[in-house]
């Protein structure tokens, strides 16, 4: 096991992805403990409130020495300094927080689009209202979002959501960017062309050595339809 | 102007209410900035990005000198250190704050009971909709989220939600439960019976002096159906 231990659904990218990528694009180990041998049953261990430290509500988590932590966003926030990946002093942090916070928001919404009635329920049973929330989303809620991202770099003119330099909301920025076109090619294609800056941020991102390498990997598990982004092509027409 | 101003729409409790009872239980003066004259239109500059500070995406937002947080959860992980609403070490507010954020998307699990479809819809062309998510809400997701945070008072066997003291969450969890209890008495009355040490620690809070005269003071919006938690009472039979 490496020092830090991430627990996350194995087959999807999902919220946990958020935080494979700060790990992958700072080259620092983690265990990506639910795809390893045995790995779902201690992932449940935790859930079931069987293991020590804070009892997680859902994954993903991730434990690093005596300390778990839950919550994507709260992840980020704990381990983005150490591993480099935003600025040091607390103004900043609590800056990119509340950008990973909106960010989170928005993966919620796109979650709803697919599940507007209930999680417990399956798509294929909430499949008339899923394309009626599909529509309010891609018709207001994508733009709306990253309208407010690309206002935040085109005031700094620097293709960077934090300062004067990269960080893990770039990254996310780069996560949630994707995940909307593989759900939404179509509306994305149209979203995309009054977002200039965002768009080539989410590219110097995707070309950024560790992040091109870990995409191009076995590592990186495609876009599917059990995660939280999904391609349903009725949603779209 | 107090030292700390919270913006929020002027008429509801929502998500600002979890910021406006962590300064009234600390007894830390605040300005309720969109209540006072033309402070709408104060809080709508900060959302064109006509303000310095980083530019909010919605309300609740706070602005203590330069700095500007959004975020209800990341307000309280900024704030309650300063008014002695969470213990002192990184790690006891690192949980505090992971707690809130589960509290958080209880809420806007809440809110979705009555907005499935969009938040750009209003209520009435969603009301079927409303109907069957509310069900699933009532009948599953409340007990799991309340039942989780039961479960870590019962472990603690304690009425305090992070270390062996009041903080920030324990008040966020009583709001949760007035909010449920508001939107949903019957499901509540049932889902309460499970929750013992919830109910207590709810009473605990109810009864600090400074939220109790909160509570009964006008400055205590009422719960209302513009607000996140809503009484709809078919949406419950």
């Amino acid at each position: 096991m490496a020092r830090y231990e991430l627990y996350y659904w194995p087959t999807i990218q999902g919220r946990g992805e958020f935080v494979r990528l700060a790990f992958e694009d700072a080259g620092v180990a983690y265990t990506d403990v639910a795809r390893t041998k045995s790995g779902m049953a201690k992932m449940m261990r935790f859930l079931d409130g069987k293991e020590g430290g804070a009892r997680p509500f859902a994954p993903p988590f991730l434990k690093s020495g005596s300390l778990v932590v839950a919550q994507t966003a709260a992840i980020l926030h704990y381990v983005a300094p150490r591993l480099g990946l935003v600025p040091r002093d607390a103004q900043s942090q609590l800056l990119a927080h509340q950008l990973q916070l909106t960010i989170c928001d928005l993966v919620a919404e796109a979650h709803n689009t697919h599940h507007p009635i209930a999680t417990g329920l399956y798509y294929k049973d909430q499949k008339a209202e899923a394309r009626l929330s599909a529509q309010h989303f891609t018709r207001d809620r994508i733009a709306k979002f990253l309208g407010y991202l690309e206002s935040i770099i085109v005031k700094k003119d620097a293709l960077f959501l934090v300062g004067k330099r990269h960080s893990y909301v770039d990254i996310s920025t780069f996560q949630v960017i994707n995940g909307l076109r593989y759900a939404f090619p179509k509306s994305m294609q149209r979203i995309e062309k009054k977002l200039p800056a965002l768009v080539k941020l989410e590219q110097r991102v995707a070309a950024r050595p560790n992040l091109a390498r870990y995409l191009a990997s076995p590592r990186r598990i495609p876009f599917n339809t059990d995660g939280i982004f999904r391609h349903y092509p009725e949603l779209e027409t």
